[in-house]
């Protein structure tokens, strides 16, 4: 049975209550302590006045403290902690583990995902990248990783650094391509929703076949034609940049395989 | 009953084969007359040999020719057409109409989605943008797409051109950003695969809210400390521009909104 307190009452926080209480309902071994926030309204629609505490000196004793709170404050509720030796991870992908503070045994539990408010996420099939600086930290923390979900996944500081940029790329950097290919929907008065079977299938095609194999267009058929009249269509400086670069990149690839 | 003749045997003329006598052994409206391949072998896995020729002289009286031949080759082949008069349609989402030779009655019969070889593809949701010159021609297009797809989609040439450019976006140019972050996962010695979750979670998001609500990371929070950190760590010259261009860009749109 590993006993969490939760630490933040964001988005991530938000859905770690919900994936830990599921978890806890179905009879896995985790407890769900108490969880910290700064302001106990925030939280009340997902847990019972009893289980939120807004103040740090009122924290009970558990096997692990996750600090699921923006990058930025990591470091500060780090050192507002009033215990030491205990177990203290946090979520982040991009922070180092030192940002937490040292009188604790540290540790990370990243779920690799982009979590949405008012969207149910199935933690289940989540990869979660796991560090610790002692070897039995990481037996609590992928003992914990169990009770949600499939992927625990132990990794080093430097691959979960690299981990985090390849998904800025497939996720955020992505989601901006989308937003593109709305705009330019919106501005020849066309439904992006029109797009949505084709999104799905772009993302769903990478499972089998790796994404060298898959690239198609324009671009890699060396279509000058159409990469001159797709250019000509584009008004806004920087999607032309963009269109640009990209046509490059992909060509250039090809000569690396 | 529309009566087909189609033209070619590439990936996406297989795929139509394919869909088409689903269709008729569902019993819809629709036959599949004859399929025109240089190669008579190409087809001989999907077709009985009766069914194909190699000969524009024997091609059969249809209803519509579905020309589903690569863009540089619609107007050589729509100039061989030993006819006049009948209703020929091209399947690219980028070339014009005129690309067909005018003694025919000409149309648009445009899928949007992307075809992999040996990957079935539901044909069922997949939008087809339908042109023709003349109103009876589309009425014939409409009945023959929805034979295959509850999406026949009317449009017109200048937005079928923006649907184009906003595929390449979010299809070809998405891709290459999966590409890139398996390209950084091998370098950091990480299995791509823990990626797929969050690519699959990014496609499917933008269903329910549109991709400027749905942006996250460190470009839209201005978290300055990652983005350097994730610029220092790309060593790919042409990532790392990739990288700026893109942060740039989702930071300027938010000013635009």
């Amino acid at each position: 049975m590993v006993k969490v307190v939760l630490i933040g009452s964001g988005n991530l926080a938000q859905h770690l209550i919900v994936a830990f209480q599921k978890a806890e309902k179905s009879g896995n071994a985790i407890q769900l302590l108490q969880v910290y926030a700064r302001s106990a309204d925030t939280l009340s629609h997902l847990l019972p006045a009893e289980k939120i505490t807004s103040s740090f000196d009122t924290l009970q004793n558990a096997d692990v403290y996750i600090i699921a709170v923006s990058d930025n404050a990591i470091a500060t509720v780090a050192s507002q902690l009033p215990f030491e030796n205990k177990l203290v991870v946090h979520t982040s992908g991009a922070m180092p583990m030192d940002a937490l503070d040292v009188k604790n045994r540290r540790g990370v539990f990243y779920p690799l995902q982009t979590f949405t408010k008012n969207k149910k996420v199935a933690f289940d099939g989540i990869p979660i990248c796991l560090e610790t600086e002692q070897m039995e930290d990481l037996n609590i923390l992928e003992a914990l990783a169990k009770t949600i979900s499939k992927k625990g996944i132990t990794i080093h500081p430097e691959q979960r650094k690299a981990l985090h940029v390849a998904a800025v790329f497939v996720n955020n950097f992505t989601n901006h391509l989308y937003q593109i290919g709305e705009t330019i929907c919106k501005e020849h008065q066309v439904p992006f929703d029109i797009l949505h079977p084709l999104i799905e299938e772009t993302a769903a095609k990478i499972k089998n076949i790796s994404p060298s194999e898959a690239q198609t267009g324009p671009a890699i058929r060396k279509d000058s034609k159409t990469i001159a009249a797709h250019q000509a269509l584009l008004n806004d400086p920087t999607q032309k940049q963009l269109y640009t670069i990209l046509t490059q990149s992909i060509q250039d690839n090809v000569k690396k395989l």
